[in-house]
């Protein structure tokens, strides 16, 4: 098996069918002195749905821009070896399994070796149902203590502790490739994590755990602002979109309703890359208004 | 050793010094006939603190109430074995461990057996700190996971397994005994379990624990109000109580706004005596202000 180093990936500009990539980031620290003018963004959770659109849209839109996407199974996601070969110099692919912070803490020093900065993470993972193993609870009496543990460890524990790794590379703030005087940090949360909002109940462990990650990120928005770091924290309600985690749950989204990720990516990154240091702590819908707790 | 059955504790009127108690509740069907005119309370978490207090008023107050006190180590509980010498008829002490859904799987069975139903459950544990294994954090960099998983096991989690399990028994509404036509959920949650009402940042775990536990028992009054069940679900603040699980951050508390736990439970039931169907969902703090979610 022909293993490709992330730095190998870094600099070759030809495309390549990616056969195989490192389970771990070994970036060559010869190349951290290479300038990024148009920034270093990563994705987490790329694989695939509203992950991968946002690291397509932050390449498509930005000549300059580098994107760091990761992913549990890097090998097993199609997409992300399509646009390996599209921008095969300035998309860098990287194992990241948020469940365990071994991992992070491992791709965070990778890309501290090779980027040495940060201006954009965003955390896209997220589950929903698993067939057979995880469904959206409708009643209370379905709820069960494995499916609460599990979803939260994904959807809030597992992005914390990415921001918290990532934090020192982003204390650089905005890129010079964007207009942005802060770098972002933003977390896909849900509309149903809102307790505020919260009209229809069920889905009791995916909206408890979305409920955790605003609170968490608040927290953490709270902290930034203390240490006057320049970096804005938000959470980001995508609306309801066509990919693999809301196809189950599809039939009663209204009309018009049903976004494609194409266009729910593009009216999310249009409110990351306008964020300003006041946005810090904020969580907004696709179409930039504020969603209450 | 000398084990005294649940039913037995129940049957005892006289004074006794409750050397062991089972781990199991063992209730004789044979008392299940028996009227429990003045309403049967339960409060989970009740070794210390809050929670017993809690059960100390309820048994003071109401002449003719029944509580059932459940907590992990009912054998360790002096607070509880003091209040079982005294109110031996109406208190009955029920080993619980909401870490474990079959212990209150359990308890729920027993609690069905002996009194058929209960109209008000007060879920009063809680955990903030334990010495050298949690420690609430002063900053992003000390979040661990492991303590995100225990804070969000036990303060979210648990509780909610034990409004599912006891569900079906609260249907029943009010007691006679009361004057409240609805039974009460009553969660002790925190005013840092607020997001919007989140200016110092800190504390992840237990903040993130509590806005879930807000967040589920939201979901959970959802459910309860669209099935006409005569049942409010309640978040209560009690201030911050003089308590073992404060006693470590008191350092801070301006004059005057440290409870004792007499006064903050006093206010609390207060609140939960007078509850009505509209409050089902609200969160309030020991004054009767509703918080922020």
């Amino acid at each position: 098996m022909k293993l490709l180093t992330l730095s190998q990936c870094f600099l070759m500009a030809a495309p390549i069918r990616l056969t195989s990539i490192t389970r771990r980031a070994s970036f060559s620290s010869a190349t951290a002195a290479v300038k990024f003018e148009g920034g270093v963004s990563m994705v987490q959770g790329a694989s695939r749905g509203i992950g991968l659109e946002f690291v397509k849209q932050l390449l498509e839109n930005n000549e300059k821009g580098h994107v760091i996407a990761t992913c549990r199974n890097p090998n097993s996601s199609s997409g992300l070896i399509h646009l390996k070969n599209k921008f095969a110099e300035r998309l860098c692919i990287s194992q990241l399994d948020l469940t365990i912070e071994s991992s992070i803490e491992a791709s965070a020093k990778s890309i501290k070796e090779k980027y040495g900065h940060l201006n954009l993470l965003i955390n896209a993972s997220g589950i929903l149902s698993i067939p057979d193993a995880l469904q959206p609870e409708t009643t209370l009496n379905k709820v069960e203590k494995s499916s609460l543990m599990l979803t939260y460890e994904v959807n809030a524990v597992g992005p914390i502790l990415v921001v918290k790794h990532l934090w020192p590379l982003l204390k650089v703030g905005g890129a010079s490739g964007t207009e942005r005087d802060v770098a972002v940090v933003a977390n896909l949360s849900a509309r149903v994590g809102s307790i505020g909002d919260n009209h229809l109940g069920g889905w009791h462990s995916y909206r408890s755990s979305k409920t955790a990650l605003n609170q968490l990120t608040k927290t953490v928005s709270v902290e930034f602002a203390r240490k006057k770091d320049p970096i804005a924290c938000i959470l980001l309600h995508p609306g309801t979109v066509d990919t693999d985690l809301s196809k189950p749950f599809q039939r009663n989204v209204p009309q018009g309703k049903l976004f494609t990720k194409e266009f729910s990516v593009q009216k999310l990154l249009s409110i990351i890359q306008n964020a300003k240091r006041d946005d810090n702590g904020k969580f907004f819908a696709w179409d930039g208004q504020e969603i209450p707790w």
